[in-house]
């Protein structure tokens, strides 16, 4: 079982308190597919110009991406942000973001792809993930992510969305924002309510936790002493999640639970360093060592 | 085995966006014994004025809470609170507050409590928590709470407390206060290193975590949908932690992760009330049933 991700690809300057790295590889089908990689096929889906300077093929050598959906789009420049923790090592504040190919023409899925049954549509426009959404006619699950941003200004195209995926995966804040519910179990059961089977609420150093139709699931965090750069986080622990949904393909209630426990693990490797200097430490024994610590510091 | 409990009893006037409540029962020792009480003996320490306008023998009636360290003190006034949650339900502003009773001396241990062998040190000023420590000889674990006020203010005294207790529960808020640690996990192994053998954090509705020498413990709060008054919230999650372990009478890791359920599924009743209106819907049998909905909501 393969599993699609379309999503960024871009160029990141990142500021923590432990130090800067300039031009370093981010954006989040690329954190998405490296973490993902260590469960299942991943397909990428995304798009960078012939600026871009990081060779992907070798970032990715060794791991179970395929790489024919990456285009390099002649005359554009790559997506390039810069962000900054140090006043906040929970919240990013973006110093400068250059969109570039991001804003233009969306990739194309190859067709090799159009099979696809599991996907994950990470953050952008609603109606670019709407569109994706549609092509892929063989999807058994398919995963949005959103942001404040579209939830701002393009409400309406997130709740046709909403009616057309299987589950939303998105940060406190934002499911605030969406559902005007500060209470986060009601929160979560209001964007059930817009149509999605399942909503999955990221909270950080707090954990997460989700909606199954009724059902509610509440797991903390990994135990972390460092955190070195939060970058990606959210995307590692989506590629965790929809990484084992995929290999185990099924996504009932209890196997999400298991799902979000890899994800609180993998997001804990991508913490530990700067850009993927984390998860390069982290393969699927680890993460599954991490898992039992995570089992063991919750048993009672 | 029973438990002994030194705190305050007040008289509340609290308001939270469902609405206001005059006069109401209120103060830690309260909470503390009322939640206790479902799970173990306990022995109240405190004192009243004459004035209380609440008949706490009538409140406790059919609880095993032994009111023989109760002190009504001729002349003196009762402790008044006045706190309002209208613009954060995470955090009390206080209107106002009446010391009264609590700034003069404190109650005395009766003789035949001083054979108490697990003992739960409510929030006051460390030199006062300290005395009634060493007056406990038989104990065989003291836990104390703190607070900001005596972290800012009395940090000597309380480092003085914490190098003979044998465990400390407090907030997030009040753990980066007193550690200068940001990471909680840090935060906490700051702590024991101040002599504690265990210390508890708790995180509202972010849940708890703990460290037991160096083993963390991390729950998640309990999926509550509605929060009506979260006054209270603190103490009774250390009456149902303290009180399971005073039950247990053993206090290793793996009792102590089943004594922060219990307290987190004990705290999820207060909240869901005015004052003790919550509480009183509880019950041992209810409480293990919401310990069951918490593990399931976690189990991976």
């Amino acid at each position: 079982m393969s599993l699609l991700v379309t999503g960024s690809i871009g160029v990141d300057t990142i500021e923590t308190p432990f130090g800067t790295r300039d031009g370093v590889v981010g954006g989040s089908a690329v954190y998405f597919s490296y973490a993902a990689s260590m469960f299942a096929s991943v397909r990428l889906v995304g798009v960078i110009g012939p600026d871009y300077p990081i060779d992907l093929a070798n970032l990715f050598k060794g791991r179970a991406v395929d790489l024919s959906g990456l285009e390099t789009r002649a005359g554009s420049k790559s997506f390039r942000w810069h962000g900054s923790y140090l006043k906040d090592m929970n919240e990013a504040q973006t110093v400068s973001v250059d969109l570039n190919v991001l804003a233009e023409q969306a990739p194309k899925i190859p067709a090799a792809f159009l099979d696809s049954r599991y996907v994950f549509l990470a953050n952008t426009h609603p109606q670019l993930q709407l569109a994706f959404r549609r092509s892929l006619t063989q999807a058994k699950l398919v995963v949005a992510d959103t942001m404040n941003l579209w939830i701002e200004t393009t409400r309406d195209d997130l709740k046709a969305l909403l009616r057309e995926v299987d589950g939303l995966v998105l940060n406190d804040g934002e499911a605030r924002l969406l559902t005007g519910e500060k209470n986060m179990i009601r929160a979560a059961r209001a964007v059930i309510s817009m149509g999605p089977k399942f909503v999955v609420i990221k909270k950080g150093e707090h954990g997460a936790m989700a909606a199954v139709g009724n059902e509610i699931i509440t797991l903390p965090a990994y135990p972390a002493e460092q955190v070195i750069d939060p970058t990606g986080a959210g995307d590692s622990f989506a590629a965790g999640m929809m990484g084992y949904l995929t290999a185990s393909d099924r996504f009932d209630a209890a196997t999400l639970r298991r799902a979000m426990a890899y994800g609180t693990v993998t997001a804990s490797y991508t913490i530990a360093g700067f850009s993927l200097e984390g998860l390069a430490q982290a393969d699927k024994k680890r993460l599954d060592a991490r898992l039992e610590t995570l089992r063991a510091s919750m048993a009672f």
